[in-house]
C-alpha cells in the first residue's frame, strides 16, 4: 500500500524529462546533497527535486507548481550560511535546483560583460574570464561549488568587495522566471541604463523570494599586472582605523583588501594550523593584511607596488598607527600570507562549535561598538573567548564567540547561544550596523529580523513581496516569516 | 468674482507655514521657477507649491495631499531634462519643492560617508567634503543648482562614471516618506547590509513616482593627490575602443575619464568658442580625452601620472589605436582640455535646436551602431548633421542631430524630430542599447519607453507602483504612463 501518486511529479516529469526529477521515495542518498543544508543544521523534506535544464523549463516548472499551489524553493549550490535554501521538514515543497542552467552564453571582451546562466559554478566563471585575460573579480571560500545565481540572489560578498564592491555592483543585467512563469529579460551589458525602475536591485538579495534568477550579464576587470601584500601588526583598533585611512589615501583605488585578525584568532591558527606560522601575533591585540594591485605595464608593477607599500609602511610606523610590519616580497608570499587570514575559520572549526555573527558597522563606530561588546561578552559570559576577525575596509567582521578553553562546546552553545546572538545584535543595533552583512536572512534569521529592522523597510518588503507574488509561492518564509 | 477658496492650501499652510506655500493666484514670477522647465519646453501650472522644511513636514504635505487625493510633483533644483519634476497644466498637481531640506546632518571621515539632506544643491555637498579633505565624485554640468535629491531621483550620470559609478553606486542610504505620509529611515553608512530587498535601489531612480527622497548617506573618496590629461587624436572608432581596451589595462582604476569627441562637435567648438582653440581635431574624425587620477604621496604622484600616461600614449601610438595625442604638462593645460569637451554642448546650442538623445549601448557594439545609424540618417535626411560625443568608457553617447547648414532649424526639427528619433532609437534597440542613458523618462519619453522596453519589465514597474503608490498620488504619468 503506497501513498497516493503525486500528480504534480508527471506535471514536473513533462516539464524537464523524468530523469530530472526526484520523487521523495527517491534513495536517500540521492536527495541528500538536495534536501540537506550543507553544514548539517537541517535535514528537509522535498515534494519533488526538479533540475530544469533551460530558462524555459524553469519557466514550465513554475506555472505547474503555481497551477498546483506548490510552494518552490530555489537551489544553487547549496552553500548558503542561512538556511535560505533547502526546503523545509513538511514534504510540500518543490526544490527546483539551477544546477543544470550552466552554459556560458556570452563572453564579450571589448565590452568587459560576461552573459552566463544562473547554475554555472563561481569558479568556472572565474576561469572563462581568465580564459579571455580578464577577471571576474567575485571570490569567496566556496567558490568550487557555490553558483553565480546563488551568489546573486544573496548578494555574495568575499574578498574583493573593497575594491569592486558586493555581487550586486557587479551585475549589469538578470534574467529572471517570475512567480507565474513569465520571463523577465534584463540581460544587456549596459553601464547606464536610466529607463525605469532598477528591478535588476531588486530581485539581487532577495534570496528566491520574489523570483528565479537564471542567467545573468556580469563586469569583467582587466587583469590585474601586480599584487602585493602586508601584514601589520596594530596597537588598537583605533590604530587599524588609522591605518586604513592612510592606506586609502596613499593607495587610492589600488587597495584591494584590507583584513583585521584579532589576536585569539590568529592564535587558533598557530595553534591548530602549526606550519602556517602567522607572523606578529603575539606582540599586537590585532593584525591587518592589506593588499594592493597594480595596473602599469607588467614589467613595472611589481616594482611599483612594493614601493608604494613600502611608503605605506614607513609612514604608517612613523605615524603610530603600525607596530610592526611584514612586507611580501614575492607573490607566493603574499598567496601565503592571503592563506593564513582564509584559514581562520578551518581553525575556529577545529577549536569547535561557535556562535558566528557576519555583522557590518559604520567604519568608525567599530572601536566603540568592539569595547562595548567585549565588556558585556565578559560580564555576561565569564571566560568566553572572542574571535574578531573580518573585512574591515568594508566594516564586515566576523563575531564569533568561542566557550571557555576547556569547556563543552556544543553545552555551552545550547545554554547560550540565544542569549549571546540578543546581546551582540543589540549592540549593532545601538551602533547603526546590520546584523547579517554578507550572509543574508533566509529562515535562521527570518523571526529575529523584525526585531531589528525598520518596521516602515519591513512592511515595504511585504507590499513587494505581495505584488510580485501574490500566491506565496516563491521560497516562503525565508527573508519574511509566514504572516 | 474669484474662484472658490481651495481647502487644501489652508491645510498645507498648516503643515509648512503660509510664508512657504504659494497659491495659483501668486505672482508668476513667483512661480515661474517652479512651473516652468528650466529649458523652456513646458509651463505647467500647480494647484499650490509648497515648501516643506523638514522631514515631518514633507510627511505631514503628503498625508494632507493624500487625503484630497491631490497628486504631488517633487522638484528639487528643476535642472531635469525629461519634463519630470514640473507640475502639468492641469492645475490640480502640488509641487512640492525640496529646497528647503538643505541642511549637513553629519560628515563621519573615518567611515568615509556624508548624511545630508535632500535639498542640498550638489556643489554644496561637493564643498562639505572637500571641507573635510574628501571627495565626493559626481560631478555634473547643472550642479551649481541640482539637488542630491533629484540626483538620486534620477540616478545621475556626470563625469566621474568611469570609476566610481552612477549616482546610486555613490549611495549607501536613503530616508522616504512614502505615499501614506510614513517615513522609512534608510540612512545609514553601512557597505554591506543582506538583511532584506534593496530598498534604496528601487527609490534611487524612480523619478519622484514612488516615495519623496528627503535625506542620503553619500560614499566619500579620498581626494587624488594629482590627476592629468590626454587627448588624442584617433582614424576611427574602432581605434577609440582599442584605446579604451588599452588605457583600462595600462591605467587600471586610475583611469577616471574616457571622453569622445566626434569632429563636427569640435568643429562647432572652434567656430563658435575660438578661443578655446581645440587641438587635433582637423586632421581625425573622433578625438578622446583620458583623465588618470593618482593617488600615492602627492610630491611623487604628478610624475608618476605623467609617466603612466606618456607610456599609454607611446603604446597606442606604436598599436595604431592612437594618430596624434597631446599630454597636459600642468593642471592647468588638463582643465582646459576638459572645458573644451564640456563645451560642445554650449558650442551646439549657438549653432541652433537639434534632436538630442542621450543613448547607451554595449561598449562592444558602438561603432556597428555609428556606422548603421548614421547611415540611415544620411539616407533619410541628406545633408543632417551628427554631433557626436559622450562618455566611450561608459558606453553612453550624447548622440545629436544638427539640421543641413544654413536650413532653419525649427522649422527643420518640426517637421523631422519624431523621424529621427524613432530612427535613432529603432537602431540603439537592434543593438541592445537603451534610449535613455543618463537622463531619465519624466514626461518626455514616457510614451515612447513601452515601444523600446521588455514588456515583462513594464508588468514589474506596473505592479510595484501599484502596491507602493495604490492610489496613484506621486509624478503620475512621469515613467509610466498613466493606465
Amino acid at each position: 500500500m503506497g501513498t497516493a501518486p503525486d500528480p504534480l511529479l508527471d506535471a514536473l516529469r513533462a516539464c524537464v524529462g523524468a530523469p530530472h526529477v526526484l520523487a521523495p521515495d527517491a534513495p536517500t542518498a540521492e536527495l541528500e546533497p538536495y534536501e540537506r543544508d550543507w553544514r548539517g543544521r537541517q535535514r528537509g523534506r522535498a515534494r519533488a527535486v526538479v533540475r530544469p535544464g533551460s530558462t524555459a523549463e524553469v519557466a514550465a516548472v513554475v506555472r505547474a507548481c503555481a497551477a498546483a499551489g506548490a510552494a518552490i524553493v530555489p537551489q544553487g549550490g547549496n552553500t548558503g550560511l542561512v538556511l535560505g535554501g533547502v526546503p523545509d521538514s513538511s514534504g510540500t515543497e518543490v526544490l527546483l535546483c539551477t544546477r543544470r542552467l550552466n552554459r556560458i552564453r556570452a563572453l564579450d571582451a571589448a565590452n568587459l560583460t560576461l552573459t552566463l546562466e544562473a547554475g554555472c559554478v563561481l569558479q568556472t566563471a572565474q576561469q572563462a574570464a581568465a580564459n579571455a585575460g580578464l577577471w571576474l573579480p567575485l571570490s569567496l571560500a566556496s567558490e568550487g561549488s557555490c553558483t553565480i545565481g546563488g551568489n546573486l540572489a544573496t548578494n555574495a560578498g568575499g574578498t574583493q568587495v573593497l575594491r569592486f564592491g558586493n555581487a550586486r555592483d557587479l551585475c549589469l543585467g538578470l534574467e529572471v522566471v517570475c512567480p507565474d512563469g513569465a520571463i523577465w529579460n534584463g540581460l544587456g551589458g549596459l553601464r547606464k541604463d536610466n529607463t525605469g525602475y532598477d528591478l535588476r536591485h531588486l530581485y539581487i538579495g532577495s534570496e528566491g523570494t520574489l523570483g528565479i534568477l537564471t542567467a545573468a550579464t556580469l563586469k569583467l576587470q582587466p587583469q590585474a599586472a601586480a599584487q602585493g601584500c602586508a601584514w601589520v601588526g596594530v596597537p588598537s583598533l583605533e590604530a587599524a582605523l588609522a591605518l586604513l585611512a592612510l592606506a586609502q589615501r596613499q593607495l587610492g583605488p589600488g587597495l584591494s583588501g584590507f583584513e583585521l585578525m584579532g589576536q585569539l584568532a590568529l592564535q587558533l591558527v598557530a595553534q591548530h594550523l602549526p606550519t602556517l606560522r602567522p607572523p606578529l601575533w603575539q606582540q599586537w591585540p590585532y593584525c591587518v593584511l592589506i593588499e594592493l594591485s597594480e595596473s602599469a605595464a607588467p614589467e613595472q608593477a611589481h616594482a611599483l607596488v612594493q614601493t608604494r607599500l613600502q611608503a605605506l609602511l614607513q609612514a604608517s610606523l612613523e605615524q603610530g598607527c603600525a607596530g610592526d610590519a611584514v612586507l611580501a616580497e614575492t607573490l607566493a608570499q603574499a598567496q601565503r600570507l592571503w592563506h593564513i587570514r582564509e584559514c581562520i575559520p578551518l581553525a575556529q572549526a577545529q577549536e569547535g562549535l561557535n556562535a558566528k555573527h557576519d555583522i557590518s558597522l559604520p567604519i568608525s563606530r567599530i572601536p566603540a561598538f568592539c569595547a562595548e561588546a567585549e565588556a558585556l561578552l565578559a560580564q555576561a559570559l565569564p571566560g568566553a573567548r572572542l574571535v574578531n576577525f573580518g573585512h574591515l575596509g568594508d566594516g564586515n567582521l566576523h563575531y564569533n564567540v568561542q566557550c571557555p578553553a576547556g569547556a563543552d562546546a556544543a553545552a555551552f552553545l545550547r545554554q547560550h547561544e540565544a542569549h549571546i546572538n540578543a546581546l551582540v545584535f543589540d549592540c549593532v543595533q545601538r551602533h547603526g550596523g546590520s546584523i547579517s552583512a554578507e550572509h543574508g536572512i533566509g529562515t535562521l534569521r527570518a523571526a529575529t529580523l523584525p526585531r531589528y529592522k525598520d518596521a516602515q523597510a519591513l512592511a515595504l518588503m511585504r507590499q513587494i513581496k505581495q505584488a510580485l507574488d501574490p500566491q506565496g509561492l516563491l521560497n516562503p518564509g525565508r527573508v519574511l516569516v509566514r504572516a
